[in-house]
C-alpha cells in the first residue's frame, strides 16, 4: 500500500469535575506517545477533551462556567502535547471550550501538525440541545454556553491529505459531510461526547451507538471519506457516555473501534485510494449530482410541516 | 397504536426478456391480493417492475428499446392492476419506463390511490452509470435511455401520510431524503434495480447489499421517515439482482426485510407517531440545521477536487 497514512484515535475515560488540566494533559501524552511508537501519523482526541462535558450542567454565572473554557491555546497546561507532538512529528486533533480575545465562546477543535503548529481550526455548527430546561437532572446545554461556529466547514492540507474537522452533533447532519467533501476532503477527523440516554424522550438505549455508528458510516460511504471519531467514555460526573470511538473506510466499513470505557487507541493504516473507486464512479459528484434540485436545503426558511418545539 | 398505516413491500422475482406484460402484471395482481388480504393499506412495487431492466443491454435502434416503454397509464395490460387496486381499496407505487406523448423517455414512478387514480408521480433525478460502454459485460445505460426527471421531490398526501417517492440509485444521495423531509415526506416509497456486481470497479460483493441497507437507514434516520424499499431479486436475463426489500423506520431500524431471491411479500404496521420523536428533538430542522453554511451543496459548479471521469 503506497497511498496509505496511519491513522489513531485516542478515545478518553471520563474526566470527572475537579481532575485538573495537567493531570489529563499527561493522559493526552501518553496516549501521543502511544500512537506514535506504533507509527501513526495523525491521533484524533475526544471533543471537549480538557474537562468534564460541563454543558451537562446548569450554571448560573458566567464566571463559574469560564473554567472551564482555554483563553489561549497553546496554554502552560497544554504546551507539553504540542512540545510532544514536535518532538514524535505526529499531528494531532483536539477538541476545547475556546473564550476568544474579545470573549466569544465556541466548541472547537484545532489541527496541530508535526511541528507542533496550528494549521486548523473549526467552530462547531450544529449545537444540540435546548437553552433551558432547569428541572431535569442532565442537561444539554451548548446552545447557552457556545455561539454557533463561524468558520464554516474547511479543508486543511496536513500530511498530504486533505482534512476536514466536526464535532459530535456535527456528525448526524449529512451536510456536515457532504460540504467538506464538496470543498475536497478526504479525511473527517470529529470529537464527541455522547450520553447514553436521550434526554428528549424514552429512546431504547441501543439507539444510540446505532445511531452513532450510522451516521459515520452512510457519511463515510457518500462522501468517498475516512472518518476518525474519538469520543470520551465510561461514567463522568455521573453521567454514562456511549464510547464507541472508531474509524470507518470510504467504504462505510468499520475497520478499528474501541472496546472499553476507558483511555485506549486504535489505529488503521489507511489507504487513501480506496476513496478514488468511489469518487470517481458511483460518487462521482460531476457526474451524478442534480443541484439544481436541491434548493429547499439552503433555503433558510424550510417548509417543513413540523418543527419548532425545542428551545 | 393509533396513528398507524401498514405497509406492504412486494419483491419481485426476475422478468426475463419475453414474459409478456400480461403475465407480469397477473404477478402483480396476486402480491397486491396478498398484501390486501394482510390488511395493508400501501403496497409498494420495484422499479421498472414490468419488462426486464432493460438499461444493461446495449440497443443500437431506438425502436427495439421502445417495447419496454409505457405510452400510457394505465394501459390495457396494466389496467387490472388499477381495478384491484379499486376493488380492494389499496394504494399501491409502481416503477415503469415512461414515453411521454411529445418523445420523452424517463424513469417513472407513480402512486396510485384506493380508487384506482393516478395521485402522483416522479420522475428519477440521479441516473447512474455511464451513457457508453459497449465492450463491458453488463452495462448501466440509464443515462442513454432516459432524460433527467423534472418534477424535483414532491409530496403527496394519500391514506393521510404525507408521501414522497425516488427510485434506486437516488436512495445513495442524502440530499433525495432531504429535500423530500424539507418537503414534509413522512413516508419515503422506492424500487430499485441493483446487480451483485458492481460494473465500476472490483468492488467486495457483500458491500451491494451493505451500501443499499445503509442508505435508508441513514436516510430513515437523519430525516425521520418511514422508508418502503422494494427491488427486484435473482438472475435476469443472465444478471443477478441483490434483493433485500425491506421496511425501515423511523429509528433507522429495519423492521421487515425478504428472505427470498423470488416475489415475495413483507410487512410492517407503522406507527407514525415514532417519527415525531426524532423530527421535534434532535432532527428538529428549524431549531438545529444552519443553512447559511450548506451553500456549496446547491453551487451547480462546486470545487470538488476530484471528478469527472465517468462518461
Amino acid at each position: 500500500m503506497t497511498n496509505s497514512t496511519t491513522l489513531a484515535v485516542a478515545q478518553l475515560g471520563p474526566i470527572n469535575s475537579g481532575e485538573s488540566r495537567e493531570s489529563v494533559v499527561s493522559r493526552l501524552c501518553a496516549l501521543l506517545q502511544g500512537a506514535a511508537d506504533a507509527g501513526a501519523n495523525i491521533v484524533t482526541f475526544p471533543e471537549l477533551a480538557l474537562t468534564t462535558f460541563f454543558p451537562r450542567t446548569w450554571v448560573e454565572e458566567q464566571e463559574d462556567i469560564d473554567q472551564f473554557f482555554e483563553s489561549s491555546m497553546p496554554s502552560p497546561a497544554t504546551q507539553p502535547l504540542f512540545d510532544l507532538a514536535q518532538q514524535l512529528n505526529i499531528s494531532f486533533y483536539l477538541g476545547y471550550a475556546e473564550l476568544t480575545e474579545d470573549g466569544r465562546r465556541f466548541n472547537t477543535s484545532i489541527l496541530v501538525n508535526g511541528e507542533g503548529r496550528i494549521v486548523g481550526k473549526y467552530r462547531k455548527i450544529h449545537l444540540p440541545g435546548h437553552s433551558d430546561r432547569k428541572d431535569a437532572p442532565f442537561q444539554h446545554l451548548e446552545k447557552r454556553y457556545f455561539e454557533i461556529g463561524d468558520l464554516g466547514f474547511p479543508v486543511f492540507t496536513d500530511r498530504g491529505r486533505r482534512i476536514s474537522m466536526c464535532l459530535c452533533n456535527d456528525r448526524r447532519w449529512p451536510e456536515t459531510f457532504r460540504v467538506a467533501s464538496l470543498n475536497g476532503a478526504e479525511l473527517m477527523l470529529l470529537g464527541y461526547n455522547t450520553p447514553v440516554h436521550n434526554i428528549h424522550w424514552q429512546e431504547p438505549e441501543h439507539l444510540r451507538m446505532f445511531h452513532h455508528r450510522l451516521s459515520l458510516q452512510a457519511a463515510a460511504y457518500q462522501n468517498s471519506l475516512w472518518i476518525c471519531a474519538a469520543g470520551k467514555a465510561g461514567e463522568e460526573d455521573g453521567s454514562v457516555l456511549i464510547g464507541g470511538s472508531c474509524i470507518v473506510s470510504p467504504a462505510g466499513e468499520i475497520v478499528a473501534q474501541t472496546t472499553s470505557t476507558g483511555d485506549e487507541l486504535i489505529f488503521a493504516i489507511a489507504d487513501f485510494d480506496l476513496g478514488e473507486h468511489f469518487r470517481r464512479n458511483i460518487f462521482n459528484f460531476a457526474a451524478h449530482r442534480r443541484p439544481e434540485f436541491y434548493g429547499a436545503i439552503t433555503d433558510p426558511r424550510p417548509g417543513r410541516v413540523t418543527d419548532a418545539d425545542v428551545e
